[in-house]
């Protein structure tokens, strides 16, 4: 049995952007190519999740390939391509507060009299002026709908610390006091969507992240494992989180693998 | 007795923007400057109570005698001179994010090595950038000090709803794990200093205001009593506001002033 955990892992979900690299940085993270090589070659369900929405998952998979990194892009899920199904769904045509790198991945989508907004990772689009747009579209709805791509508090590129789509998401839902529906991380809904596609159960999955809120407190939510890297955004305060408990703490996602395959024996 | 209220009204808490003047605009709501001369007249005690962080209290006096209104710039309570206290009395050294244009009332004040952040209302200040250094700021402290100048959503100018310091405190409060202290409306300790000023009891005091949350629900969690009038930011569901039960409506702050005269008998 492992040092760490009674359970036996048998699929891994991986964060990308601060465990496979550090994000903004041109080269991966020691040993997490090779790491993800040994959790395939060890036969085990390996899927990419993230909440990346600065670049489209066809970039994202190009990335990861200069890299270095093995996939496959429909291994990789990212929240934009959810979305899409979940407009299609309900009949929704959104006002977009976007990065628009990304504005590709909504081609084809009706942005005319919008009865939802969208926000993503817009970074410097985020500024008083769209805000205030998206926020006057939210109050002009009879039903105010507004979803959020994750709920990321901040991540660290180039060495400094950037706010992610939460914060602007709470201040929308404090202005047109509605509750955003999270699509991402740590979403119920999208990490059971992931899981379904491994076809393996939430008991013997694991979840490799940065963030210890969302890629580890989401997915121990959903009943599945959660290691904490100390990579991308991990500050040393996570150790003594007041909420969320990792099953493991590693020091980069090789240790993390070397924990992984003890337990998948 | 009035129709109203029970109680005896001897002092009148007046907000500014949305009640005296629509924001943005180059003149006075029908009937407020006669309104603000009938309380006067009355012998009633006016306090005007606002979270007006765009311009200096001299610049706001100014515009409000340009307007036609009388009162003296101590009458007038925004929050800017209130934070200043604050800071001299706890030793804090402020990390600003705020209108340029009220600058002036910081000078003199010590931001090097900052170990707290202000936010005022920015407006187009509020930028990707300016917020993340507020965030970076606030999490390379030991313990993080967050000040939040008024809570407003969002206020109505030249016909546009736009977002408040309110919003981007939220986001700041969700990014850096930090709850804000409010000072302004509808902090107790800011609408408690003014009631000192005018030294009357909260239970004889009538706050009107545009705002349902800030200004009426602030005020009656204070003891006072509370009259929404419907310009300024007023919008039609705040007649049926879930946890706001203003005292009593008015169409404006002379209609509003009618009330209050009816009740100071």
């Amino acid at each position: 049995m492992a040092s760490w955990t009674k359970r036996k892992v048998k699929g891994v979900l991986l964060d990308i952007s601060g465990v496979l690299f550090e994000s903004g940085a041109g080269v991966p993270i020691d040993g997490s190519v090779e790491a993800v090589q040994r959790l395939k070659a060890a036969g085990l369900a390996v899927r990419f999740c993230t909440n990346e929405t600065t670049m489209t998952r066809g970039m994202l998979t190009e990335k990861l390939h200069v890299l270095g990194f093995s996939m496959s892009e429909q291994e990789i899920f990212p929240p934009i391509p959810a979305i899409c199904k979940v407009l299609q769904k309900r009949n929704l045509r959104p006002h977009l507060l976007i990065n628009p790198k990304v504005a590709p991945d909504f081609d084809g989508v009706d942005t005319s009299d919008p009865n939802c907004v969208i926000l993503g990772d817009a970074t410097t689009e985020f500024n008083y002026h769209n805000l205030n747009k998206a926020f006057q579209a939210l109050v002009a709805m009879k039903e105010p709908v507004l979803f959020s791509l994750g709920m990321g508090r901040f991540y660290r590129e180039q060495g400094e610390l950037l706010l992610d789509v939460g914060p602007f998401t709470k201040a929308l839902e404090f202005a047109a006091d509605v509750k955003a529906e999270v699509v991402g991380k740590p979403s119920q809904t999208f990490f059971t969507s992931v899981l379904e596609d491994m076809n393996v159960d939430a008991d013997n999955v694991v979840m490799v992240g940065d963030d210890i809120v969302s890629d580890v407190g989401g997915a121990q939510s959903c009943g599945m494992l959660g290691i904490q890297v100390r990579t991308g955004k991990f500050r040393p305060q996570d150790e003594e989180h007041p909420t969320v408990k990792p099953d493991a703490f590693a020091d980069n996602l090789l240790a993390a693998v070397d924990l992984i395959l003890e337990a998948s024996k």
